[in-house]
Formats: structure tokens, C-alpha cells, sequence
């Protein structure tokens, strides 16, 4: 047995409550080692060092060098001490606790050596927020989905909708070209949204500011005048609640404007400002030409938000209140999430939460996440390791069905079930190539892809005009306006993106446990309720194969006589 | 080379800042593997995907199965992204990165796929106190410790202050005994224990309450009636601060006494009591007979805390912030800290430091302790593992000096530096069988262990009475009345007992980075700054070993003419 591959930790994503009663243990072991069984040795803590309940662990996960054993325990008492009890198949019995490997484990020491979860505090538990349920999100660049406002004044316009002339000329900047995109537009379309089969909308930022994405704020407090006004906004979330759906604000708490109204007192006022800590300045005040003040990247427009000032703790926590208050939003996406720090988001949330309990935060972490996603900081981050996985597999062909569904097992084991559940999982963004444009022209590879998204656990995230494969590189080609008068629409492509957003409608898609593996080079989601389960099975290759299907299919795309034809798929239960 | 044993996460134990420029890297592999060098890739976010910095790794730990390889990086921007590049013997050469194992890196893809501390943010950062840097701990029971309120009513008191007869007579239970200890007592023994060379006084509670230990506490803003008023407390910690000292506080935030004025207004009011949700009760009263509420183990005199509710976090902070700003005490240990939720300590430690920078919170974790030993939790933990690796090695003899070593570094490799600068290290407590009761008659012995736990890096704990070989098994004999007139005082192992703990008037020893390893079977500990060094060498064998000491002999024991007899140490420079 390889004692090194082992891997535990108490109160982490080895060692995690589900609810108040229930706690998910895994153990991590070299994949195909000779262990013959997993048993988890448990009990309440005041009856641990009497007897010890068996808990069988099974092999729930594998990648490619590590399987991961997991079993659940329950206990009305929710106060956890535990041992691992493993034999190998040459009957060798060991013990993994706190002390490591052991051929014995004094029971009368488990207060002191064996693993704990002292207790399961609710207030804690990560777990799945009901509100948000498997929901399907739908981001939207307001500026680029719709007009609605058809009374406004457009002089700020200055690029007819469908240009794709989006910078350089006339000495504009790329943030600079604007098409006319409002909030008014988009509760137009929450028809057509809620036809797709989208429960959440989440808008990049909305903020009075002078780029088209507005991600550079001018004032926090103020809905951008191009985008509409209070009212505006309080119709838009009227009615999105009204269709039955929910709305999340892209805030940036990182950085603000060089033309912030903060940041503005402070080059007025140097260190008499108020706000002077808000910000981190070398010297009394900022300067544009000598960047003397720490900034998002290298962007001297886009000054460096000072988080670790309690002054700017109550601020932005003010901020975030507002949009509760005033206008009932139902969560935030937060930018440039991980270089703000720890302190202030574990404040924000706490704060948050008391006024709205399911309020939900994403952060915009590109990495593993694992530190910052506790109940007290994010309930989840944009799942960016998700994207690039599905590249490796869909578009660069570095991996295959097998490798491919260890990579995404591996990215399941960095976390909670509850993270998991709540990952904002995604194929492109404002900030990424379009997906499409990397399988442009096959349109049955870039299905595959948003299949796996839909029937990945978690929240697929749909990004505006991914439903009738709209191109685009980096920005500001990913940042288009929306096209309303393409073609695509009612295609038989666009017809089957529909219906594989709508196989969301089943349960299992939504709130089922998941197994990923390989069949025959064939990549296979399962998701699975007690009895119930649904598998979607992909080929994602130029080659057909025969594959017998047992079950009532669901859906299927070139799935013809028991044969999966290149890039087809299947799903059944 | 072995992947399987290779880990590594980012924002964790194995990346960790130790101040706003510097971040300190790990690396952990199979000890021995055929590893020919590792180097840290890294640069700042905005120039990863032009160029890499070289930073060369080095073995700086091992235990039993593995080697942690470390490297500092320094930069000014905060933001690092970096990968490992790893070459074996046989000259093969791999990429370590959040892929996991690659042939090559592509590093135009660093945002997605490289390890990141996104920002160093200072709020966030484990550092080591100034304020307490290396400080010697002294934990003294208060009712145990010295009466000096002569004029007080003593009829409380029902035991001779040298009896060993603390339970049972009369009918009292363990916790109704009383000797009459209290705070004057301790004033008057300020010089004492600044001779000792104590920097730091932690006292169990001294809140109003009806046992000795007073960890049932009946009201939280008031100091216990038998320690003295609050004038006493007053005048203690400004002689403490007078003395160059500092005081921590013990307050029990997981359960309160069935008696404290919160719980009788809900047994009395039920529902409608303001205080309901800071109990856990099932139905409308709580009842002791019933016990139908929640409560520390199973003692129903000690109802437990809800930590969930946010009302009740409302009342703890300002029972933190009270001792505090009246009393100006310097920190707190936090008893039961681990059944309490990380939302309250996290908005507990958030609000004190806004008060109280310089604030210290040690928590009573008894485990692996890396999930509340952020910045924005606890600063330290009581650390019992190290405590019971004491016992294996010294009293046991599970551990040889090698593998010993070996636990003591795995012990290291769990937290971050600034943890490891802030372990409350201790051989014994009110809450454990005293270390010389395990050692007696062998009182070389027991000077082995306490001067292991000088020169270990964090802060050593005495109990009290430690200095003079208080013998007591577990409660209530751990919690005798200090033997004043003990024959010990001024024996030489006594005064020998006091040159250890001053062994931390050297810097090295407060302050230096600290190796851990065995030499012909002895255990060994090197504290060291740069060129500086001090060695400690020990002998726990009934066996003489030849030892040649190149250096400055600064203390020693039965160390003559190259030899190291038995239960023996030499430290030297």
C-alpha cells in the first residue's frame, strides 16, 4: 500500500458537514492500490473512546493517479471523532489517524489523536443553496444585448448595433464604442430568456461609469445613466422576479475609476481625505503621470482598492446593502474577487447575509478556490478550471475521454459537495474567445461542449448569444451586440441548444450526484438520485461508435441503429 | 520520482506571505525520491507570460515519508503567479502546476493553469506579534495559585491551601472545593515570575461563577467575588504591564453556567426571552432534569452556546471588547474554541482587532487546527500535539530521537511560519496529568522536555508549579495549591529549571528559524538567524554517548569530557 499517496485533513474538502447531522469523509489513496477495505471507525465525541461505529468507505472518484473513498456519517450529536481503519489484500490492517500510519490506535488517546469535527455549526455548513438550485445563469454585457430605452438620448451612441468596427477607428479606445445596449432592453427579452430555459441573469456591472463595460466605477451608488435610471433597474427586478427568475450584479470592489468620486476627493485632498486609506497612494496624492498609487494590473484609469481599511470595509459593505435594500437584487459576481482581501469579504458576507440569508457571492477566483470558498466568504467563483478543461478536451485534443474525466474528477475533489454544487461552471465569458469560435464551423462539437456543461453539477453559466453560435475572439470581439436577426435562430442547432438548456427541467440535472468516467473512449456523465439516474454519453471524435443503449433516451444528436456518430450524443436514463 | 507524493495549494500551508512582499513557497515530495534540483518559476501577473524568475529550492524539512523543499520570493507588486519545474536524476524534466504533472508549460496560459497568490494583502497576513514575540507563557489556575486579599471573607474557602483532598469529602463535587486563591495573590508574585523569566500571564477564568475552575460562568461582566473586585483586576494588569508583562484572559464563549443571567432569563421568559436563540433549547423552556437543550458533552449544568445566532455574536464581542477597553487586558484564550462556529470568531477577532491591533486569540483546539488559524480567526493554538509527542518520545518511548524529529517536523509542515511563532506549546495544563508526574523521580528527565520546549520555535507554556516538580495526575491533582513553601525552590534542578527558561533572553531562541533532526541517536534542535546558530543536543537514553562540541558551551547538564550521560543536554553556540 502507498502510505504517501494518502491524504486527509480534518474541517476541509476531506472532512465537511452536508447539513447539521451529516458529515462527508473522504480519504484520498493511490489508485489501484492493494486495499481490500476502507473503514471509517466514528462515534460522538464523549462515546469515542468506548466504541467505535463502522462506517464502510467506498471509491466514489478516480483521476489519474488517486482514488477517492468517501462515505457519510450521521449523528444527532454533532460532535465527530474519527479514525481510518484500512486492510490491504494481503490482510494487513492499519490505522490513519492524526499520528499517521499505525498497526495500532489506542482508543483511550482518540481525544488528543484521532481526526475531529468538533461540531457542526450550521451558520458554517456550505451547502446547497435552495434558492439557486441547479439554477441555469445567463450573463449578459449590457451594453451589447438589447435597446429598450427607445426614448433616450443616443448622441453617446457612436457604432451602429451590428458593427464589428469595435475599436481603433476615430481614436476611440475599445472601451470607448458604444452601441446603445440598456436595461430597459433587457427586461424586453425576459420572455425569450425564460423560453431558454435561464433562471438567473447576471449583468456584467451597471455602475454609473464612462466605459462601455463599466467595470472602471465612477460612483457605486448611482445606476449608469446609459443604462437607465433607479426606476429602471427596480422595473428590471420586478420583472425578472416576476418571470420566476433571479438577478445577480457584477460588482468591483477591487478597483475603482480614476474618476471615482472617492478616488477624486482624494487627488483633490491628498491625505485629508476621508477616503485617503480607501486607496493605497505613495505620497500625499495620486497623479495620473506618475502612477504614484497602486492599480488594477498596470491600468493607472483603474486605481487599486485599499481592502484592508476598515473604513473601506464600511463603504462597500454600505454598497452592497444598497442594492439589497433598494432594489432587492438576489446576489452579487464579485470582480477581481482574490486580490481583495479575506477580512473584507468574510465582513461582507457576514453582513450580507444578515439582511438577506440567501443572498449568493461569486467571486472571480481563475484558480483553485478552496480558500476562499467557505460559507463565510464565496458561495462560489466562476469555474474557470472548468472552461480550460473542456478546451483541453473539445478543442486542443490534449486529452482524451479517459484523461478528460479524471481532470474533471480532480477538480470536483478540490472542494465541498456544497462548492460543487454552487461552481459557476463556464465555456466562455466577456473575458474569454468565445467557445464557438474555436469550433466554428462545427456546430455539433461546440453542443458537445455546452452538453457537458448543462449535465456538469453546478451552474451552467450561458453567456449572451452562445445559443445561436455567435463568433468572437478576445474582446472586444467576444463583446458584440447581440444578434437578433441571425439566422441561427430556429436552426436545428439552435432548436437542440434549446433542449439540452431544458433537460435542466429533470431533477437529477439539477440537484443529482454525479459520476464521471469513460466507456469504450466515450465520455459518460452520470447523474443519479437513490434509484433514479440519466447518463449522457459523448463522442467526441471524427470516428463513429457502437454503443447499445438500455433506457428510455432523452435526447440524442446523430445517434443512429446503436452507433454514436462523430461528435454525437446520447442521453437516457 | 514519485507523483503521487508530491503536494502543493495555493493560499495554504504550502504558500503562505510573511509580509506584504515576501511569500514563502512548499513543496512536499517523497524523502529521498531521486530528485536532482527543484526551482520555483514565478514573476509578478503581468510579466509571468514573458519571462520567469528562477528560484532554486531546498530541502528544509523531512519526516518520515517525505521532504518539504522552500523558497522565499520577494517582490514589490504583490501579485504572484508561478510553477515548478523539477528535474530527476536521470536528467527528466517536469512541469508541476495546477495541470498537475506536464512534459512542457505553455506560459502564455499562466492566468488559468499557473499556481497564483493573486495579492498580498496585509490585513490577511500570518505574521509573528511583535507585541509577544517568543514571550514565555505562564498559565496559573487562579484559586490555586497565592491568596494575597487578606481582609476578605474566607468562609467560602473549605480546604487547607496544602491539602490533597480536593474531591469528595462532605459531599462536594470536585469543582466545590475551594483553597482561596485569587488576583492580589497573583500580584504579589509578579516579581516571582519575572525572575522566572514569564513574559506573558494567561489565567483561567476569573468570571463570576460558582466552581473553582469557573469555566460555568454565570455572568459574564462580572469578575468572580472570590478573585476580587474589579479594582483588583485593574491594579493586576498595570502591575503586570509595570513588570514588562503582558495578560491573557480565559473566556468560555461555548457554553455558560445553568445559572448565568442569560440562560435564567430564557428558562424563566422561554421564547419570549431576548436571549432564546443564544441557546440551543428544544421546546419552549429549558429544564435541567430534562436537559432538552443543547450543552457542553453531557454536563447539564453547562449549557452550551448557539454560535449561529447573530444576536448572541452581538453580546460576545462586547464581552470582548469590555475587558478590553476597561481593563486593557492583551488577549484572550478561547476555551472549547473549536465547537464554536467560524463565523462568530471570525467577526469576533475582526471587531477586537479594530480596537486592539496587537490583540492575541488563543484557541483551545486539541487537533490539526489549520482551518481556524487564519489571521482572521485565531493567532494561536494550544498545542496539545505537541504536547503528546513529548509524551511519546520522553514517557513512552514510541519515538526514537529520529523519529521524533520526524513528527515534530510534520508537526511544523501543518501551518504556516507566522502559526508556528505562535503555538502556545505545553507539556502540561489544568486539563492534563502534570509532566513530571509522567517523569518522577527523574527530574533530569523532566528538564529534557522543558527545555525541549524552550528551544522549540513558538511560545513554551509553563503550568504552574512546573518550576518546582509539582507532581498531580489528571483533575482535580493537576490543580493543587502552588507549594510555596516547597523544599525545591533554590535545589539545582530548580535553579536549573530557571537558566532554561532563560535561555530565551537570547534572540535565537525567540526569534530564530528553527531545524529539527537526530545525530547518532540524538535529538537535536538548531535555532538560527542568518550566520548565527545555537544548538541543542539531548540525550533521552539511559546510555552515555560520546558528543565533541565544537562552539561556546551555554548551558548543560551531566556534560563531561565529550560525553553526553545519560537524561543529559548540552546547548552551545
Amino acid at each position: 500500500m502507498d502510505k504517501l499517496a494518502v491524504e486527509h485533513l480534518n474541517d476541509s474538502n476531506y472532512c465537511f458537514p452536508l447539513d447539521e447531522h451529516h458529515l462527508k469523509i473522504r480519504l484520498r489513496t493511490k489508485k489501484g492500490d492493494d486495499i481490500k477495505s476502507v473503514t471509517c471507525l466514528w462515534n460522538v465525541l464523549q462515546y469515542m473512546y468506548l466504541t467505535q461505529i463502522k462506517a464502510p468507505m467506498e471509491i466514489a472518484y478516480v483521476d489519474e493517479y488517486y482514488a477517492y473513498y468517501e462515505c457519510v456519517l450521521y449523528s444527532k450529536d454533532p460532535r465527530f471523532s474519527y479514525v481510518f481503519y484500512i486492510i490491504t489484500n494481503d490482510g494487513t490492517a492499519l490505522y490513519f489517524s492524526e499520528l499517521g500510519f499505525t498497526k495500532e490506535y489506542d482508543f483511550s488517546w482518540f481525544y488528543l489523536t484521532s481526526f475531529r469535527l468538533p461540531y457542526i455549526n450550521p451558520i458554517d455548513v456550505v451547502f446547497d443553496n435552495k434558492m439557486f438550485s441547479g439554477d441555469v445563469f445567463y450573463q449578459i454585457f449590457p451594453e451589447r444585448f438589447n435597446i429598450g430605452d427607445f426614448s433616450k438620448d443616443k448622441n453617446y451612441i457612436n457604432r451602429p448595433w451590428d458593427t464589428s468596427n469595435l475599436k481603433g477607428s476615430n481614436g476611440n479606445r475599445v472601451q470607448d464604442s458604444f452601441i446603445g445596449g440598456d436595461l430597459k432592453g433587457i427586461e424586453l427579452k425576459l420572455d425569450y430568456l425564460k423560453d431558454l430555459g435561464v433562471n438567473t441573469i447576471y449583468l456584467t456591472p451597471i455602475f454609473k461609469s464612462q466605459s462601455n463595460h463599466k467595470y472602471d466605477v465612477d460612483d457605486y451608488f448611482k445606476v449608469d445613466e446609459m443604462f437607465g435610471k433607479d426606476e429602471d433597474l427596480l422595473d428590471l427586478v420586478k420583472e425578472i422576479h416576476k418571470h420566476g427568475q433571479k438577478i445577480v450584479l457584477d460588482i468591483v470592489f477591487n478597483h475603482s475609476a480614476f474618476n471615482n468620486n472617492l478616488f477624486q476627493d482624494v487627488v483633490k485632498n491628498g491625505k485629508k481625505s476621508k477616503y485617503y486609506d480607501f486607496y493605497i497612494v505613495n505620497g500625499d496624492k495620486p497623479d495620473f503621470k506618475k502612477k504614484n498609487y497602486a492599480t488594477f494590473g498596470d491600468v493607472p484609469n483603474m486605481p487599486k482598492l485599499n481592502s484592508n481599511s476598515f473604513d473601506e470595509h464600511d463603504y462597500f459593505v454600505e454598497v452592497g446593502k444598497y442594492f439589497i435594500n433598494k432594489f432587492n437584487i438576489d446576489g452579487y459576481r464579485l470582480d477581481v474577487a482574490n486580490e481583495a482581501s479575506h477580512t473584507f469579504w468574510q465582513r461582507f458576507k457576514y453582513e450580507l447575509r444578515k439582511i438577506k440569508p440567501d443572498i449568493i457571492l461569486i467571486g472571480e477566483c481563475w484558480n483553485n478556490a478552496i480558500s476562499y470558498l467557505s460559507r463565510n466568504e464565496f458561495d462560489s467563483v466562476m469555474n474557470y478550471p472548468f472552461l480550460y478543461t473542456c478546451k483541453d478536451f473539445y478543442i486542443n485534443h490534449f486529452l482524451d475521454a479517459e484523461h478528460f474525466s479524471y481532470r474533471l474528477n480532480s477538480l470536483l475533489m478540490r472542494y465541498k459537495d456544497g462548492n460543487n454544487r454552487m461552481m459557476l461552471n463556464l465555456l466562455d465569458s466577456h473575458d474569454t474567445e468565445r467557445f464557438y469560435n474555436l469550433c466554428k464551423p462545427n456546430k455539433d462539437l461546440c453542443l458537445l461542449a455546452f452538453l457537458t456543461l448543462i449535465s456538469y453539477i453546478g451552474w451552467p453559466m450561458i453567456y449572451y448569444g452562445d445559443e445561436i453560435f455567435m463568433e468572437g475572439g478576445t474582446d472586444p470581439f467576444n463583446r458584440k451586440g447581440m444578434e437578433w436577426n441571425s439566422k441561427e435562430f430556429g436552426l436545428k442547432e439552435n432548436i437542440l441548444f434549446k433542449k439540452i438548456v431544458h433537460l435542466r427541467n429533470n431533477e437529477l440535472f439539477k440537484t443529482g450526484d454525479i459520476k464521471i468516467y469513460n466507456e469504450n473512449s466515450l465520455f459518460v456523465i452520470e447523474r443519479y438520485k437513490k434509484e433514479e439516474k440519466v447518463k449522457i454519453v459523448i463522442n467526441n471524435s471524427e470516428k463513429s461508435v457502437k454503443y447499445a443503449v438500455n433506457g428510455m433516451v432523452i435526447l440524442s444528436n446523430n445517434y443512429d441503429n446503436g452507433v454514436l456518430n462523430n461528435y454525437s450524443f446520447i442521453v437516457f436514463k
